[in-house]
């Protein structure tokens, strides 16, 4: 692993642990803007390109035919903390589509948000698969199979005509062969495909074309709703929140994507070890690099790109950050 | 870093994400038996050294005086699920020593267990100081606090004759100089000394000695009762229970220390990353490879070195693994 460090973590004043990985930012012609570590290898893209898997849903008329407001389309792109709003809306996309959440395959577990947890116990007594963090991706999935007259049964296998749809379209925005591509089982039981970190940031550069309608939808959605795609306290939410001219996701095991789309970058980032907590400080620190921003902009960014760590009696203890990706000694550096 | 890749997470059948550590295993006079990595950077043990900061509730005389069982020796060295059993031994302490739980310093969290943490959100509606993973530990300060006739408030803190106490016993155990070891403040709120991981191993194999006796209770305490050092579904406990000859404890940010008594070594490791899923199959990995276990434990100890990923709807995703510690290139093979 030839991986440059990209986040550590501090505990007085030493460093306590160290997170490597790689990351690449590129136009839409695919050139590269800025690079660290390997980008060519082949990597699990993860919830990170649920903007991807939501275009044949714009795409196939699914969403306007069930009438899919921008809430309903961000929650689509969302890896969501199980909250009573994301609830909300994951039920009604299922009912506009005629669907239940008897038909979801994504399985259940408690809402990642604490609050949202701890009500979920006294509410329902067990997990459901609506508080899946998926389950507004899966209830889109669904809406689609209903549009491509596909049978729900068996929307989540590989085979399938929702998958198949899936597929087609990141293998051709992201400029892949799928066919190739290494396969795995997410943690929803879709299918996720390996692409090299340089072409799942082609995938968003593309997206944000400003003539490419589909991407633009999903764009405007998550940025009008970026609670919905994470939620109480989630980076992705607070960040797009602070920043409405950024789109960035998180996907497991240390993934990241976004674009930029007055700049026209497309990034994708992975954290060798799967940590988010590294994925997201770089990716902060990466797009801080970037010379597309105002000052007030680049300072938020800085901001998000290191943050405090404190004990249980609220004790700072030490801190996250990112640790320059363009630090001498990269092959690229950042560009105007 | 040039540390090795000591585990790696798969899905599919590509390798998803990948850990890099440290590992050294050596005998009470400090000899290596073997190694992987810079075991010489001081790295902060956290937890799993909680065996030897009870080292003076034992040789003070407060474990005795107390009247303190294996449970309570168990629960000081533990870092704990905040199940009922957990909590109802913290109590004891705490009562037997005269103390309450409004003198403890260590903060509140929900118990880690989901069901102990379910349970409290009903019971209690709030996270109790006696739940601290830690609770354990900090009623054995307490107590040490009682038996040496100082204050108890403040007993987390670098200069109180409780942490004095237990600087002097790492130090002395581990012949590192306190004095100059880095600082830090753990979650718990007491103080954490940077020690190499050269040093935390020899401490491990000086605790097991055969005729050192604070040292036999601890480890006996916790053989007897591997339940109290952690809990359900948790890998040290699980560990214990299947292989009583040996001793592990885990700590954050990645690190474990352990010992084998009968083969005389001591054990410390550290994932760079900070990853528990990590340290716990590499440091079953480098177990196995000794040559001190029967067949039988060796191949328990293989099965611990690797484990299968689920999800939701408990379909198999991939598989967490050790990396081989002792495959060639490193400098220092097993031992017999």
């Amino acid at each position: 692993m030839s991986n440059p460090v990209i986040a550590e973590v501090t505990r007085g004043a030493i460093v306590e642990s160290r997170h490597t990985g790689a990351y690449v930012v590129v136009d839409r012609q695919g050139h590269v803007a800025a690079a660290g570590g390997d980008i060519e290898e082949a990597v699990f893209p993860r919830s990170a390109i649920k903007a991807l898997q939501c275009l044949p849903v714009i795409e196939s008329g699914a969403a306007d035919r069930f009438g899919f407001n921008d809430e309903e389309v961000a929650l689509a792109c969302a890896s969501h903390n199980g909250e009573p709003e994301h609830v909300r809306v994951a039920r009604s996309m299922l009912k506009k589509a005629g669907n239940t959440e008897a038909l979801y395959e994504c399985g259940a577990h408690w809402p990642m948000e604490i609050n949202a947890q701890h009500r979920a116990v006294s509410e329902s007594g067990e997990p459901l698969q609506v508080h899946n963090n998926c389950s507004g991706k899966h209830a889109a999935m669904l809406a689609l199979a209903r549009r491509l007259n596909a049978d729900r049964a068996g929307y989540v296998k590989n085979d399938h005509a929702v998958q198949r749809a899936i597929a087609h379209a990141i293998g051709g925005i992201c400029d892949c062969d799928m066919d190739r591509a290494a396969r795995g089982i997410d943690g929803c039981s879709v299918p996720t495909w390996a692409i090299p970190l340089r072409n799942m940031a082609l995938g968003f550069a593309r997206l944000a074309a400003p003539d490419y309608g589909a991407g633009r939808r999903i764009i405007q959605s998550v940025r009008a709703h970026p609670f919905m795609v994470a939620g109480t306290g989630r980076f992705d939410t607070e960040l797009m929140q602070a920043l409405p001219r950024v789109f960035v996701k998180v996907g497991a095991e240390g993934v990241y994507c976004g674009c930029i789309p007055h700049a026209g970058f497309g990034i994708a980032l992975k954290c060798d070890d799967g940590a988010t907590r590294a994925a997201e400080v770089a990716m902060a620190s990466v797009l801080a690099k970037l010379d597309v921003w105002t000052e007030e902009e680049k300072q938020l960014l800085v901001r998000f790109s290191r943050h405090e760590i404190s004990n249980w009696r609220k004790i700072r203890t030490g801190e996250v950050r990112a640790v320059d990706p363009f630090s001498p000694g990269e092959k690229e550096g950042p560009i105007a």
